[in-house]
């Protein structure tokens, strides 16, 4: 599918060139650039060259990009402990509407820098999940 | 590439069907099943069927999968809010030491359910940002 940019969006900006950056890695279907806000030295993102304000906006060539620009990422970071995050929705932490992958160094295990995560398990019953499972399968 | 399986892997033995799992999604480069201790309702893992412990481990093929695979899952279970994660290393959550990626549904701002993700950022001079692009991109 053709790329598909929109006017006002700050990302979209950036791939055209309108918009500073320090770029790192270019292709037909990605863009990657530092966080200019970043979480710890290294904080890249990397953002499809298709407009798609989450996830499942964005067509399927412009995802299969995604992963391998940023493992190009981590390995020239030399990372050893990173995180790759991708939000969708405000309550889900997504403040820009462009889809961006963050790619987070964790260089210490330090709350003061990289990505911070909590993890609230639920407790969940067996039928509960096999009624769910059943449920997606006959969605996918 | 083709498929790498660890015999004491718990996700190669998911994935080679020696353990049960909730599937959701399997073709020749990855395999989704439904997190067991979810963060929230639809919780779900993607994870590569080749074995690598971090994200730089995982050739590319594998890689190009995964987005498109949760993509299908996102919109199966209807998510508006949700978060991709994939850990690597100790220090950066990753508890099984085999590529997975999470799919996790935020179904309300809350932080009893869903990831909880905090924010640390850091104060950056613009020096240090243009030193570390330069040798970023003599690595890339």
């Amino acid at each position: 599918m053709a790329a598909k940019h929109l006017a006002n969006c700050i990302f979209c900006k950036i791939i055209k060139g309108e918009i500073p950056s320090y770029k790192l890695i270019e292709n037909e279907f990605v863009f990657s650039f530092l966080d200019i806000g970043p979480l710890s030295r290294g904080h890249a993102l990397v953002i499809p060259k298709y407009h798609g304000e989450k996830l499942h906006d964005v067509p399927d060539e412009y995802l299969a990009a995604a992963l391998p620009a940023a493992k190009k990422i981590a390995v020239a970071l030399g990372a050893e402990n990173y995180n790759i995050l991708q939000n969708n929705g405000r309550i889900a932490h997504q403040e820009v509407d462009h889809v961006h992958f963050h790619v987070i160094p964790k260089p210490r295990a330090s709350d003061d820098e990289g990505l911070v995560i909590g993890w609230p398990t639920q407790k969940v019953e067996k039928e509960e999940l096999q009624k769910l499972h059943e449920d997606l399968l006959t969605k996918l």
